[in-house]
């Protein structure tokens, strides 16, 4: 795409001083628009070291109402930043509804300039575009419009650029050795950037390469796009969610099958599995120490009917592990602040650092499973999300290192009325048992379907489902506490 | 204080096991209790190293629902909060009503270990614990209950467990010469901790220095002082509002006059304005590139009368500002979440990396002005809060080596008046005027005696008002601009 741009346009003048005022002026009433409409923006600025990335950014902003954008510098990642999956970063930037997220460089200078680094990079780059389509797919599936631009300019008008920049005092220790290294390699750069921009360019985030060489030129054109674009977009909010595309989905998850089952082969004892838990615990201390020291991240996530014994098992699990290295993510329903967001923020906010294991007591499956049947969300909206999770698992299996298990802890009907009643009887315990309780346990059959198709979709060979059978909890227990052992030997 | 701690009480098997597991289960109860009654709790646990800080955490959220604690465990700031103002990393992990904050090692060892190392430690150490004392304060005023132990061992016995760790393959790399090196100055450390713990020991947050030779020892003393007071507060949560106490300020802001005036002495025509505000936008920008090369943060404040001109003064005073080292933060009402901290946490938690510039459009102050007039705290809540903010303003100063500019912009009942009408007969600018707008008017007198208030009481000579004689727009821009440009100079 980049070959195709031509590098010798220009504006004069007069057309710009003509129509730059009336576009920013549409940019306004337009932002006041979307943010009425709920629309998430994200912009995009990419492009070559000094095309003017900062310069495009600022004019955009001088039209924009402070109170309704954010703008995001994006260099390179902070120690907290590093130490979290490959998309993290951006994840927790993209704008709630009626915002505009700027982005000045985004995912696409971070994977360009951590990728090319590694031996086999081409590999791990096509890891990230998966991921990265998937993302922006995401985000426009949920309303929001994604719009990106590279700036383009030649390898001379970038030497002299620089130089600028160096003559200036102000400005010259911004141009370091690393910038002029990287125009030395910008001939070798061109084709990767361009196949990068290619392997990105998608119906629902495409790209648009600009001609930066003339400022008035490049400035002139963002504009233009922008307005029309957002638009178009204004007139006809829903129009986007028709054109739906397939994304250039590069690497698949398998799936594999699963069977649900409350009842364990053979059954525990308290005293009997005391020993064995006890052993395994211990062997769970020392694996934690090793996932802590070698920085490898782990996600557990628990679902399970309502007093299928989460918390108990939970605790168990912990008991051994050091307690500033893991932690429990309780999941309630989302508040206010969260609806505002694509649903899967607020779990990967909270994914683990290097190192670390979160422990999700309920999970990102409640749009499958409580929104689905609760009528949380639309139809629309719990169908799409199988795919979702499946791309957001691999995603980050694939980019963090670590693994990511699943535990389904299943119980029979009537298991689960002796706990309730249990519950209901002993004074110590009653908090635990609620009217949503009873309500939730009368859609027990809408339930069971909306935990077999979950069952059935999301289990996949990067994150498989384990169904726990916790009619026997003292099982339920060993059988987790050994499934996470066995996981975490094959990463260490 | 620590000279006073027998370090060779031990407590014997039975006993524990008696009573151990009664206390375990009042602290699950109670924990149940504070949630309901909205209480948030901060528990620090601090000592010295291999003292058993980690164990001691473990078994304290052994008894707790993980749904309602965080534990935060805490070492060398990330770069992320490197650059910001020493507290921050503690403000945005303050627990929300209703939850724990279990704080293994805090801001007592953070302090103790960034200072020690500075030439004229004593005296930056005592910024800090006044700072520190504020902090606890404010959070305890605001209803928290702050509950701090320090477990305290001898040096011979920190030398035995140091080995013993050594010798363990698991923990021996935790280890580290520093930490070697720290049990070699034990001895002259141990005055200065006690000194510090005796100057941040207060009524509304005391130390408990537990001896921790004996492991079960220190565990049964945390859990019964934890239980005791936390029981004792659960059972009269009004009873600690009471029993007010001065903090021990060890540097107080001293106060400055300023006078309200809407009128400037001079006015300016657009045209005549227009050559001096382009001149001071480019010295603007000279002085932004050196406060972002240097490492200096930068706050300011924007408040005033609605129509009196904040939004077109903040885009004057950022039209030459280099847009990735600046952002402006548009306050509204607080949301939900925000409601269930102290108010004080969300303008702190956006306070300006070190080397950008943080704009307020509005700020904290709308406790004394908005939130006062419409009653949307209590009267002691406001009342409190010019102190508060005095010491927050201070505190960030005096950490964070920046800056904080506030500026008052005045215009006359008259001039909105014309304003409003302006606005409304605008069809560009009519959303700009709501019958919010119309409504606040009415109670201008109202808002007159809290704006006379604040501007007398918050006027301190670390972070001085600035009153913006805005009648005359024109004016008001070169004046803000002029007092930013100074005060930065004074940095630089």
């Amino acid at each position: 795409m980049l070959e195709k741009c031509d590098l010798t346009k220009t504006v004069d003048d007069e057309v710009f001083n003509q129509t730059i005022s009336s576009l920013k002026e549409r940019l306004g009433v337009l932002q006041r628009t979307l943010r009425d409409q709920k629309i998430p923006t994200v912009i995009v600025i990419e492009g070559w070291n000094a095309a003017g990335i900062t310069m495009v950014t600022h004019e955009i902003i001088q039209s924009l109402d402070p109170r309704g954008f954010s703008l995001h510098a994006i260099s390179r990642p902070t120690e907290e930043e590093r130490v979290r999956p490959f998309l993290w970063r951006f994840w927790i930037r993209t704008p709630p509804k009626g915002r505009i997220a700027l982005f000045a460089r985004s995912w696409y200078s971070r994977a360009l300039s951590e990728e090319m680094q590694k031996i086999a990079w081409k590999k791990s780059l096509d890891t990230k575009v998966t991921a990265i389509n998937n993302f922006e797919r995401q985000l426009t599936d949920d309303g929001a419009v994604v719009i990106k631009f590279f700036l383009h300019i030649g390898k001379e008008e970038q030497k002299m650029r620089l130089e600028e920049r160096e003559r200036n005092p102000l400005t010259a220790w911004l141009v370091t050795p690393g910038i002029w290294n990287l125009h030395y390699h910008y001939d070798n750069s061109l084709p990767l950037i361009d196949n990068f921009i290619e392997k990105t360019d998608t119906g629902y985030a495409p790209w648009h390469v600009i001609s930066a060489t003339d400022r008035k030129y490049a400035i002139l054109k963002v504009y233009s796009i922008l307005v029309k674009i957002l638009e178009k977009q204004a007139r006809s909010p829903k129009s986007r969610l028709t054109k739906k595309e397939k994304p250039r989905d590069l690497v698949k998850p398998k799936k594999i099958q699963v069977e649900r089952k409350s009842s364990p082969e053979s059954t525990f004892t308290k005293e009997a599995c005391q020993e064995i838990l006890n052993n395994l615990q211990i062997e769970m201390l020392e694996i934690h120490y090793l996932l802590f020291k070698r920085k490898i991240p782990l996600v557990i996530a628990y679902e399970g009917w309502d007093a299928a014994g989460k918390g108990g098992n939970i605790t168990r699990v912990c008991r051994y592990m050091n307690p500033l290295g893991f932690y429990v993510v309780p999941i309630a329903a989302p508040n206010e602040n969260e609806l505002k967001y694509h649903y899967l923020r607020r779990f990967i906010k909270q994914f683990p650092k290097a190192g670390n294991i979160a422990i999700y007591d309920r999970s990102w499956y409640g749009r499958v499973l409580v929104e689905r049947v609760e009528g949380f969300c639309s139809e629309s909206e719990w169908k799409r999300a199988y795919q979702e999770i499946n791309e957001m698992e691999a995603d980050y299996v694939r980019t963090s290192g670590g693994a990511l298990i699943k535990f389904w802890l299943e119980i029979s009907k009537d298991e689960q009325l002796r706990r309730f009643q249990q519950r209901a009887e002993d004074p110590l315990k009653t908090w635990k048992i609620t009217d949503e309780d009873w309500r939730n346990r009368e859609k027990w059959d809408l339930y069971e379907s909306a935990v077999d198709e979950m069952l059935t979709r999301t289990s996949t060979t990067v994150a498989p489902w384990t169904v726990v059978e916790s009619d026997d909890k003292w099982y339920a227990r060993v059988k987790t506490l050994q499934t996470i052992i066995a996981c975490c030997q094959k990463l260490l």
